[in-house]
C-alpha cells in the first residue's frame, strides 16, 4: 500500500508553489509562472516513475504506463488539474493529480502489472479562473470548445488567450491532447461539501454533477458626482446590482439551489462617483436542467423590473452553461461493488463532466472534506484520508486495468 | 473682454491631454504622465503671460502678477485644480483654472493695473481619485493634513503617495506653498448640481458647502465554493453589502442627503467563488454636521444588523470627513452686490473649503451646468456660459484688487 511518506513527500513539495504568504491561499491561474512550475513538477514526477511526459500546445498533459505486452486495448486515464482559482484551496485539483502518482505508486508496490494502459493526466485551466471558460483545457480536447473560439477570450487584463498561451513557451499550433488511447476516466478530488461526512466514510463516488453556469449581468446607468447629484436624479446601477445580489440569493435559498455573485468590476470604481457600469457575474447551479433555467430566468425578471425602477438598463450574457451530468451509472455501480463506497452528486463542475459528456465513461472518486469548504485557503482534507483515498484509487485502477478486465 | 478665441484656444489645449478614447472621459490622476503635462501647460501658459510659475515639492503651482508698485499688502488668489476622478469630465477643476488665466487677460485688456499681488494657483490631488484623501494639496499646504501621515498614503496598486511624488520628479524636502501672502481665496467652478439652470443664471456664487466624507466598510465572511456549499451554510459579504447598499440609498432619499457606493474591492473576486472580503466606500453628505452624522450612523446600523443574519463581521474607517463650510457671508454679499448674481450652496467638496476653514475668506464663482451631470465624460458647460464665468471672475478680482480695495 502507499506509504504516508510517498505521499506526503509528494504533497510537501507542491506545497510552496503559487502560494500567498499573506492568506496562505494559492494563486494557481493558467499560463502564469506558478504554472510553469507546476507542469515541471508533473514531468519530472512522471519521469522519477519511468515515465514519459506529453504536453499539448496548450498545456495539456499526459503519461502512459504501458502494460508489458501491447494489448491494443484503450487505456484508463486518471488525473485532475493543477490550477487554482483566486486565492483557492490546496486540495482542489492537486489532490487528483498527486493522488493518481501515489496510486501508481501503491500499485506497483502491490506487484500489479496493467492489462491495458493506465494514464496519469493533467488538464489546463479547469477553474476558469483567468479566462473565464471552466474546463477549458478538457472543452479544447473534446471539441467542446474549439480554438478559434477560444483563442479569442481575454483575461482582466485584456490579454488574449492566444498570447498568454504563447507567453508560457507553449505553441498551440502543435495540436492537443488526443482521447483516442482514453477507454475510461476516472477523476479523484476532494469532495466541496460535507456529504461524506454526514455519512461517515473517507472516500465516495459521484453519481453525476448538477447542471450550472455563469451568466455575466451588465447594469449600466449615468456616472455623475456622487454629492451633488439629488437621490432622485440618479441612474445607479450600483443600486439595480444590490436589489439583484439578494434576489439571487433568495431565490436559490428557497429551492434548494445555487446563486452567487462572487466577481464584480465597477466603472468607474470612484468614490465620489455614482457608476456608470456594474459587471457582475452571477454563478448558479441546480438539480435539473430545467431548474436551473427557472432560476436564471426568476433572477433575469427581477433584475429587469429593478432597472426600469432605477432608470438603468440590464444586459445578460451567458458565459458558459453546462448540462447536468449523470456518470456512467453501471461504471459506478461496478466500481462502489468493490468497497461499499457511497454514490453521491456534486454541485461543482469538473474535467470529468466534459469527458463524460464526450461519451467516455467516467467514474470520480471524492475524498471527505471535514468542513466541506472548498475554493478557500480553508479547503482541507485530513492525511489519513488522502491516504485512503490513494488506495481508493489504486483499486479503482486495479479493477479497471487489470488483465482481462472488461472494457 | 475675454474673446471668444482666447478661451477657446486655452480650452483646446487641454482637451486630448489624459482623455480615454473609448469614454471621451478623462484619466488626469495626480502624479501621473497626463498630470505632468497639465502642470508644464499650466506653466508655459503663465510664462505666456510673463507670470513666473512657482511648483513646491508636490505639485502645487502658482504664479503671481504683481502690482507696479509694491502695496505690502495681502494678495488674491484665484485658481482650481487640473486633476480629475476616474473617466471624469472636462470641466470639474480645468474651468476655474483656465477661467483664472482668461480673467488675467481680460482685465489686461480692460486696462486694468492691480492694487494687490493677483495669483492663479493650481493644487494637486482635489479629487483623491489616487490616495483617497479630497483636497490633499490645499490640506498640505494649510496644515489641515501633515505631510507625515500623507506620505505613507498608498494607492490602488500600494504605491506610497511619497513614493508616487519622487517619481514624478518632485521633491516634497523642497517645501510646500506658502499662503503667507494670499488675503483672499476666489475659486471658480463648473456647477455640479441644476440650481442655476432652475433660477436661469449663468454664473452664482457659493454660500457654503455641505459636510461631507468618506467612509470605508470592510464586510468580512468567509470564501468558498460558489456551486456545492449550501446557501444556509454561507458567510457571504456580498449580501451585508448589498442590503447596506440599499439602505443607504433610502435613509439618503428619505432626507434629502447623499449617500453612494461607487467604489468596491471584492476579494477573491472568483466567479465561483463566495467572497471572502468586499470593501466598500461610503460618499456621504448632509446640510448639518449633525444630520450627517446620523446618516452615516443609521447606514452602520443598518449593515451590523444584517452583518448579524448574515454571519459576517464588520468594521467601519471614517477615510475623511470635511465639516459644513460657511463662505464669508460679508465677501459674499459684497460680490454679489457687483451684479445681482444668485448665492446658492454645493454638495461638492472643494479646495475652497479647505482654505475657508484655514481662516481666509474664500469665494466661490458657478458656472451653469445644463444637465447638472459631474464626475462623469458628459459633463458640460456652454461656451457662452463659460466667458461669462470669465468675465465674472475679472470684475470680482477688480473688485478685490483694485486700487483702494478694502482688504
Amino acid at each position: 500500500m502507499a506509504t504516508t511518506s510517498d505521499f506526503t513527500q509528494l504533497w510537501g513539495d507542491l506545497a510552496p508553489v503559487g502560494r500567498s504568504a499573506s492568506s496562505g491561499g494559492y494563486f494557481r491561474q493558467p499560463w502564469t509562472t506558478a504554472e510553469s512550475e507546476l507542469r515541471s513538477w508533473f514531468a519530472e514526477e512522471c519521469a522519477a516513475r519511468g515515465l514519459l511526459v506529453e504536453t499539448d500546445g496548450i498545456g495539456n498533459q499526459v503519461a502512459w504506463w504501458e502494460p508489458a505486452t501491447a494489448s491494443g486495448q484503450r487505456g484508463v486515464l486518471t488525473g485532475s488539474h493543477l490550477d487554482s482559482v483566486l486565492d483557492g484551496g490546496a486540495y482542489d485539483g492537486p489532490l487528483g493529480v498527486a493522488s493518481a502518482l501515489a496510486a501508481v505508486d501503491a500499485l506497483r508496490a502491490r506487484g500489479f502489472e496493467p492489462g491495458r494502459p493506465i494514464g496519469i493526466g493533467v488538464f489546463v485551466e479547469e477553474e476558469g479562473s483567468r479566462f473565464g471558460r471552466a474546463c477549458l483545457g478538457s472543452r479544447l480536447v473534446t471539441g467542446a470548445t474549439t480554438w478559434d473560439e477560444a483563442r479569442e477570450l481575454r483575461d482582466r487584463d485584456g490579454v488574449f488567450l492566444a498570447d498568454a498561451v504563447a507567453d508560457a513557451g507553449l505553441d498551440p499550433s502543435a495540436g492537443l491532447l488526443s482521447l483516442d488511447r482514453v477507454g475510461t476516466f476516472v477523476e479523484l478530488h476532494v469532495e466541496q461539501g460535507r456529504d461524506l461526512v454526514d455519512r461517515d466514510a473517507a472516500v465516495g463516488l459521484a453519481s453525476g454533477i448538477w447542471p450550472h453556469g455563469r451568466w455575466r449581468f451588465a447594469f449600466a446607468g449615468e456616472a455623475n458626482h456622487a454629492g451633488t447629484t439629488r437621490m432622485e436624479d440618479r441612474r445607479d446601477p450600483m443600486l439595480t446590482y444590490a436589489m439583484t445580489a439578494l434576489a439571487a440569493n433568495k431565490q436559490a435559498r428557497l429551492a434548494d439551489q445555487r446563486a452567487t455573485f462572487g466577481r464584480l468590476a465597477v466603472e468607474p470604481n470612484g468614490t465620489n462617483a455614482v457608476p456608470s457600469l456594474v459587471t457582475a457575474w452571477l454563478d448558479a447551479r441546480a438539480s435539473s436542467d430545467e431548474a436551473l433555467a427557472t432560476l436564471v430566468e426568476a433572477v433575469e425578471r427581477q433584475a429587469h423590473d429593478r432597472a426600469g425602477r432605477d432608470g438603468t438598463s440590464l444586459e445578460v450574457t451567458a458565459e458558459s452553461v453546462s448540462g447536468s451530468v449523470a456518470f456512467d451509472p453501471d461504471l459506478a455501480t461496478r466500481l462502489a461493488g468493490l468497497a461499499g463506497w457511497p454514490v453521491i452528486p456534486t454541485q461543482a463542475g469538473h474535467d470529468a463532466g466534459i469527458l463524460s459528456d464526450a461519451g467516455i465513461p467516467t467514474a470520480m472518486v471524492f475524498v471527505r472534506n471535514p468542513t466541506g469548504v472548498s475554493h478557500s485557503p480553508d479547503e482541507h482534507a485530513e492525511p489519513a484520508d488522502c491516504l485512503a483515498g490513494v488506495e481508493a484509487l489504486a483499486d479503482v485502477l486495479a479493477e479497471l486495468a487489470r488483465p482481462g478486465a472488461p472494457a
